[in-house]
């Protein structure tokens, strides 16, 4: 039974990681920090938990040296999470699910996200996406767990660009997720009164993830291919859907495109390629970790869309760590995750 | 052409003065006050008043003295607005949406709001309720606007209490709000997040709205009624259904009854007594200013029940404000505000 | 292995049931029917289940004769269920999700639903409230899974009502429910466009749970109770919250009534009752099996006021379901069942 | 005082129709059909409209010689709304809401939505974008009222096109709708429990609004343009959102940007541009008739996105109808439809 410790455990992604390891049959989780709610037991702040943990306590993230876990996840923000890391990686194995350590180039992330005060890690970390780096992920110390958008993205586009059939700087991303992406906090825009009637564009040309989508597709490409990336709010809890549009450097069929999703995917368990003419809904994945991809070529043309849907929480976080950790300590890939999702 | 003040014009209540205000052929707003944002143009806050305030800033609420208008409605939230209305009566006529002035008796405010810092305006201020209080609010200096919860409870049951029909201590009023009516404020509880898929009861028992219906239904029956009070939060943006509960002293035919509800609604306006068999739903009053009303007695019974719907941001809250003040200056008491509600 | 079969799959009930059983450990669907779908692949229907049933098509429910399971599930709407469940009795034990064993007494069921085509049968039928039947529904041939409002209200009341603490003609249940509750068809009323921005009342005094809530109150108190029961539509896809308010035969303590719930409930590992001043809401028990209850008494009084949570389509059916065919077959209780609801 | 009459008024664009006519000062609704509820009081089937048209009674669409009326809307679905439209040109001015006489090329129509009855017309039928035709719609006879989508596309993009300044296959229209916009009908697709949680792309790359939006920028280019459009479904009533890309001729600088745009919009009172970094949000015109529209330049770069949205039931359908209507009858292009949006 692997012991994980979870810091930064009241945050969604926090949440989300209790409630997969809660039936998680060869992990246990030991340790959950929190700064604002150490001393309570986890139930009285998440009251879905209840009658799980209900003897644990969340604890002060000051005391991380007395955490004896086999794997320990960070929850906790960009910024805060490379604060720890290095110290965690002391007695643990590590899978980070913040964007410290998504970026292998230095000064792409002091660009967009200020001055980084591990960089010495960002070479030795794994961008934890297993069905482009499993047998990376499986010897790796630190992984870092890829944001739910890039996680969308590069699902849907990244087979096409390994075989350089995506025009550079042809690709555009439109995605829209729901509002737990933006993480458990209190803020006007995220109310449920403003965000319930509401989808709107936001970090229109300047969002974080695109570094994080161009950085992946690029090296799948083997060459810089600029993406244009716009993020939306849904009112909706979950979901992630990105609808990606490309121009290809040479026409192609239907039945090619098929045959090149194919066999990127047929052997992963949680990329579920859709027939033709079927799209993906984010109301079919919620609460699982698939991510299903749909597509469609224009008649006789070089163009496509292809239309992706995640759970922002579990493929697009916590399931995607548990995941990696499952391939870290050898065991099954798929299990604790092998859940289909809750539709309706 | 009435000058109206808002004071504490950017929460929804104040928002909403100022979007049902832009048509009022007969009312223009000349000043608008926020501390957060003064300086700033209002649509640059509320962009779906782009248009319609482009030249109007929110000014400094310090600036009191320098306010010439005809009548101010003070959008401030319960404890401040005492602090205020003294100052603004100098100049003007008050109509005041917090729940400062509701109640008639200081000891009852103080049991449930804390001190009262300006409880020598209570016994002028006249409850703003115009289907019970109409001829009073005509020559008010002072108009205390009901509570949205309590315009809900009491014009589904003051036409009842009035005939002394409802039996003490049976009274029960089930309440369901809109999340709009918690307020213009961050908070973890009304998060898109925490509410969107939630639906529960809060301040069981304890609500601060409890001693208002208890006091105008007890002017009403001539007597205390003692009546049992839960609200409960809707994921919706906007309305109250309040379905109550009472035992009556005798046995009503429903004939009866609906004679008892024309009696007392039939030149009212704005509240709309549905047919047999059928039940108000919050979607059919959204945006306006109708409370709709429904009711089913048990066969050869006296037992009842009676549902009421208002949006509370209009009937329970701007709207009856309006209302308020074309009846104190005058006009024709649907001025501006004879307008269907929005549905879907 | 125990080998399922579920008639009239294709409703949410249906659904819920291959979601929920896709990860029971030891049981199995082997068939599932559907008139509209027969010949359909299940994960066609349901795209949340690819990966799960892709062998499975939906079969005819003509070929009753050739179901080969162990356990029976129908699904199918009351009236129809009673077509088909005498025959499964022949080969299988059956649980039945309709409300057509429900009702113990032949004539109560006829006034609210119509003439029944197998009465015979509702003298042998259990009534499937693990809480208070266990020991009956493990030797059924037959369980009569209750139905989603009668849980919530059966759950919250009837530990009171056994202590004969309840006064008589005073319950009423004030009961919200989820969409999905009305079932997987396409009515008007309960279309996106007039559902999401509404709340109502609906069959008030006259909804077919009333019944039926009666007469399990009425068995726990040892004489008739006279409950009122009002459900409402949130406009949420899952969850059932019952606002249960009663009167008391003489007056309780906070620690009395916590010590009746107690021991009530201590051992039931699907019913969480939650600390003084704590209420439910219906997100923390999503696509969980638990019930939530809180409650309140007014101080110094005999007047209490119960809330309980479920989500409508586990605990409120076909969790339960799978709950009491755990029973019938001697596994433990929890099986397939204990996970934590998702939330947010 | 003008007479207008609805044919087929019991769909969302006829309810939103009557609700706007309710407070037009100088047009009124003398007739209003529905096959479905002929004979029923308006109010009836639309509650929110109790107190406007208590006397009005849905008529026989039959009895189309009888109606005496100014101006005549028909808001039938397409290929129904041709069998009525010379019938009622007979008699009225004519403002068709369906998609039956807004494409100008009888092959095209024809290729789209099949065999079309009343071509003759077409080449009399005037688009009816007051933005773009406002000279032509004030003589028309018959104005084919824009779709909901094209009215966010071609708004977004037309400045740009009439510059000659969009890249021949670049523009990419990613447009978002609420569930209103499929119409007052009962399907599961459209269900509550369905479309709550979800969000979807549909009918990709084959929507009907593919050839109106081709016809009007194709126009305004002065040359085919060659649009991709993929409209998705939000879980919102009411609301468009356009996400628009396209690839420039050459580089703009945002001031210029903003010129042109300028150039286009100043004089129009519907069309509300929004500062430098603001972007639209559909909670922001709800209700209203505005267009709201927003851009960002890539930094030295040829690329644009623009962003647009509009209530789809007004700015997309009805309050369109009735700005075609005002300018027909030299009526003040706002009369009736100068009303800010309902926010929150």
């Amino acid at each position: 039974m692997l012991k994980a410790a979870i810091f930064g455990a009241s945050g969604y992604t926090g949440l989300e990681l209790l409630r997969i390891l809660a039936n998680h049959p060869d992990a246990k989780v030991v340790e959950a920090t929190s700064r604002q709610y150490k001393g309570t037991p986890i139930p009285e702040v998440f009251p879905a938990l209840r009658g799980f943990y209900d003897d644990l306590l969340f604890s002060d993230p000051e005391d991380l040296g007395s955490v004896k876990a086999d794997v320990a996840f960070s929850a906790m923000p960009h910024g805060a999470s490379q604060d720890v890391v290095p110290e965690l990686l002391k007695k643990n194995r590590v899978i980070d699910l913040s964007a410290d350590f998504r970026l292998h180039d230095k000064d792409t992330y002091n660009a967009w996200y200020g001055e980084h005060k591990a960089a010495h890690l960002l070479s030795e970390a794994v961008y934890g996406l297993p069905e482009l780096y499993r047998k990376d992920i499986k010897g790796a110390r630190l992984v870092a767990n890829p944001g739910c958008y890039p996680t969308s993205a590069i699902l849907a586009l990244a087979p096409l660009a390994k075989k350089g059939l995506i025009k550079t700087g042809s690709a555009i991303i439109d995605s829209k997720s729901g509002v737990s992406g933006a993480g458990r906090g209190a803020t006007l825009a995220t109310s449920f009164v403003e965000a319930s009637s509401g989808f709107k564009a936001y970090k229109v040309g300047s969002h974080r993830h695109t570094p994080e989508i161009e950085q992946e597709l690029t090296i799948a490409a083997g060459g810089q291919l600029g993406v244009r990336f716009t993020p939306h709010l849904i009112p909706v809890s979950r979901g992630i859907l990105t609808t990606a549009y490309a121009e290809l450097n040479r026409t192609l069929s239907n039945s090619e495109m098929r045959d090149i999703y194919i066999e990127a995917y047929s052997n992963e368990r949680f990329v579920r390629l859709l027939p033709d003419g079927s799209f993906p809904d984010i109301s079919q994945v919620r609460g699982s970790n698939f991510c299903d991809i749909g597509f469609e070529i224009e008649k006789d043309s070089e163009r496509i869309v292809l239309i992706s849907a995640i759970d922002n929480l579990v493929k697009g976080a916590s399931g995607q760590a548990i995941q990696n950790m499952n391939l870290m300590f050898g065991l099954p890939e798929t299990t604790g995750l092998w859940i289909p999702g809750i539709a309706p």
